[in-house]
């Protein structure tokens, strides 16, 4: 058995197109399904759907083989026990930090509210700037609108979101995409099988771009 | 002016209520709009919809001046930075362990899926239990499916979710309700505005239990 972690929305959107082209297909639609295990046209390939933060677990644990996950997720969550041997070149945006249009730098402490703890800590530790960092779980575009941050980390695709509460992005932090995940053991055990896979999916990705 | 933040769900579908007894009614349905600041029909009242795990954040930085946060929640998150003025009986259910239906304890050592990490640490600590804590964001009742974990710590309510996944509740670790959580700052600043609503929110709780 396969089993290969992955979340809803635009990394599961943007990953069966992939699959599909390595002849996985999905019995049930996942988008619509509630179940979290999903068999495919495959017998002995299944996909699991978690959130996006779980999707390193769960391959690094080896309760799945492999995963896609997206480089923000991997940077901030992910282990040293897992490969990333390929960039599946989807869920594109960037990581930046962003703030109020126009505002003033503090004259205290920058004050920076994310979910990105770790990468944020790296990111000004590496610069040699002082921050107190706000640990968030959602929405952190309404953090500077209250006064509980001056700036906040976030992976930016649009901008719509930041627009819409009057934020602009500012620098950018690292550059997103998706990455396929394996678990080591799954690797040695199953090596054939999925390194064929990954060529499967590598071909896939070049052929688009 | 008071700001007092929310999750959207249950939380804030049993707060309204209490809130209306208040006089503090939202002048937009927080559950169906968008907008996560929401005026209410006391001017200088607004709510702020942000995650069930940020309200003790934003309310120990003051971007809050009050919030209703579940028992959980606070037991996992809440620092010492904030009071805890009332229960508000809402949104009741229990954090349980909880594992496969039948499943014999493991020979090595339990693995714990859950995402009150410091809750779990504290409880199989307290019971000289040495386990394996595996940190997940969601979906709990994944994990033992899957061979991640062999237990969960998870809210119950209904039992609903664990029964649909072959699981059953196990041990009880604490009896969950919502609480009034309020900032130090804005206790003492606003102290008789913040009190007299203490007060209705106590009166409205009491009428209905
Ligand atoms: O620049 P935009 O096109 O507006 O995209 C950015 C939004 O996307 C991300 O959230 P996502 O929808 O991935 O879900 P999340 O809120 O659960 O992180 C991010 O947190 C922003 O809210
Ligand atoms: O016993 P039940 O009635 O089935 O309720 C339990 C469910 O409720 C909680 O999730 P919630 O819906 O609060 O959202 P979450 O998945 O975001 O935690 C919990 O994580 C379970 O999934």
């Amino acid at each position: 058995m396969l089993t290969i972690a992955l979340s809803k929305g635009r990394i599961l959107d943007d990953t069966l197109p992939l699959l599909a082209e390595a002849g996985i297909v999905p019995i049930e639609n996942p988008d619509k399904s509630r179940k979290l295990i999903i068999p495919t046209s495959q017998e002995d390939v299944r996909l699991l759907i978690v959130r996006a933060t779980d999707v390193p677990t769960y391959v690094e644990n080896g309760a799945a083989d492999l995963g896609v996950a997206g480089k923000d997720v991997l940077m901030e969550y992910g282990g040293q026990g897992l490969y990333e041997p390929l960039d599946l070149k989807i869920a594109n945006c960037k990581l930046m930090t962003a703030g109020k249009v126009g505002a003033e730098a503090p004259s205290g402490r920058l004050r920076v509210a994310t979910k990105f703890v770790s990468v944020a800590k790296r990111y000004y530790a590496e610069q040699g700037r002082q921050v107190d960092i706000i640990k968030l779980y959602g929405s952190m575009e309404l953090a500077p609108l209250v006064g509980l941050a001056d700036k906040i980390i976030d992976v930016v695709d649009t901008g719509n979101t930041l627009r819409a509460n009057g934020l602009e992005p500012q620098e950018l932090i690292a550059t997103i995409s998706s990455r396929l995940i394996v678990n080591k053991a799954s690797m040695k055990m199953q090596h054939a099988r999925i390194q064929a896979l990954i060529d499967t999916l590598r071909e896939a990705v070049e052929s688009r771009h």
